[in-house]
């Protein structure tokens, strides 16, 4: 595959992954191709999200009733390096590439037990007011937290 | 297949159908061994249920933010008769074939464009408060149209 | 909720399942009434079911290229009794409940963290033949593996 | 939103659709925020797209068994504009941006009742041998009727 424009230097990129969520390709998730069906890959993406999220210390207060912010998925890439079967153990990595004042660029690589990459890709999520429908500023510690998950 | 203990006669059940939505096999839905895998059928249960209830007159109240009542799915049941693969053009016909004092059994078939039957079912909805989660009696109007679309 | 007429005594019928498989509510699992989608209890009894088969030996010979016969879906049935949320920990039990010819009946638990049940079912699964798609009649080993699920 | 950088000029790239394919928001495909699970949009993307292809008469062959070639997913990307939310009726536009030797990138545009934008994308399908897993150029044929969809 040719080298997506959201990634400088491809080894480096993969190595820089530091948290990584893991799924099993389920039998509902294939399709008549015989592998697993590209619609799919978001619903990954969707999962790790959210658990990194969560593993950061973020997410506990979008996922909560009283909570004023939600995340809204912005724009959504995925770039399909090698196919996937039934029951492969796969694992969705995920990082903070880019933080910006209310929303955050996250990366994604999805590999398989013999770390070969899958599927690689990126979105951007802007947190977003439940009351106003607007983006919604970082807190101070929502920034801080985004920040160390890159520093770990 | 063995006739399910929810029909008493074969064909006057078939033929006691008044409403039918189409539906059209997605390529997403599709699973490895090449057919519609067996976890639509349900999903095609609830778009069929879901605009059965908007077509009789029912269902506005549901799915606007002001009703008091909610319907909720107390038990589904799906007897898989023939195979379904990728595009075929299927219409899932339903009536109500019981009405309770706040529940409605309803029955499904579901026909491929040869008019032979893919799939047949039945499961139980009960309308139940959003405020205090329990069963809410149909109110006479609801119930009157629940027996009207018996009588059409 | 009444007591589904596959189940003959609650307690007893509860105690019975020797096998668990482990699974997260996922996000884009749940609708807009805020709660897991009624028709996801299916994707969970299918992911359930293939790994209860791997579990007990069989399965394997159905998922791989080779094998003569695969595994059929003749009818399934669930009774929602608890509502189910974002990001639940649930396990599905499973069971073979009879065991025939070329046929098993399998019986399904899914319960929350506290061990409450929140949904049960149970569906007939048939194999067939790849290429006379007429029910398969187990093998010797393939009955031993089953009965011996029955018996752990 | 900020222009994507595969769309030039916005409003002549929203004029210049020819094919529409109508979807339905079912109720299974949203999420506890009330609105349309983002994975969603992948499907719908695939629904059109396969719809695209019979409509311009390409197609047949890789959703029949005999063809040598199946369209891969390369890359696929979406856009979010507007939120949209269950029972809404939308139109998934598509048309064939650029024609490569075996491959084709298509654009996307999924419009609400009003016409409003509610996502676009883009995404690349390469034609890929079923013998040799590698890229197959388009016959003379298909060139044709990929070509010819853009001057309808």
């Amino acid at each position: 595959m040719a080298k997506p424009d959201y990634i400088e230097e491809m080894e480096q990129w993969s190595e820089s992954f530091e948290y990584g969520y893991p799924v099993t390709v389920r039998f509902s998730e294939t399709d008549a191709f015989g592998h697993l069906n590209n619609t799919v890959a978001f619903v990954y993406f969707e999962q790790g999200r959210i658990n990194f999220f969560k593993d950061i210390g973020l997410g506990e207060e979008w996922f909560s009733k009283g909570g004023e912010g939600i995340p809204v998925t912005a724009d959504l890439h995925c770039d399909y390096v090698r196919q996937v079967f039934f029951d492969e153990k796969l694992t969705v990595s995920l990082k903070a590439a880019e933080i910006g004042n209310s929303s955050v660029d996250l990366h994604y690589k999805v590999t398989n037990e013999q770390n070969a990459i899958c599927m690689i890709g990126r979105g951007r999520m802007v947190q977003v007011s439940r009351k106003t429908g607007k983006a919604l500023p970082w807190t101070d510690s929502a920034r801080s937290l985004l920040e160390a998950s890159r520093k770990k």
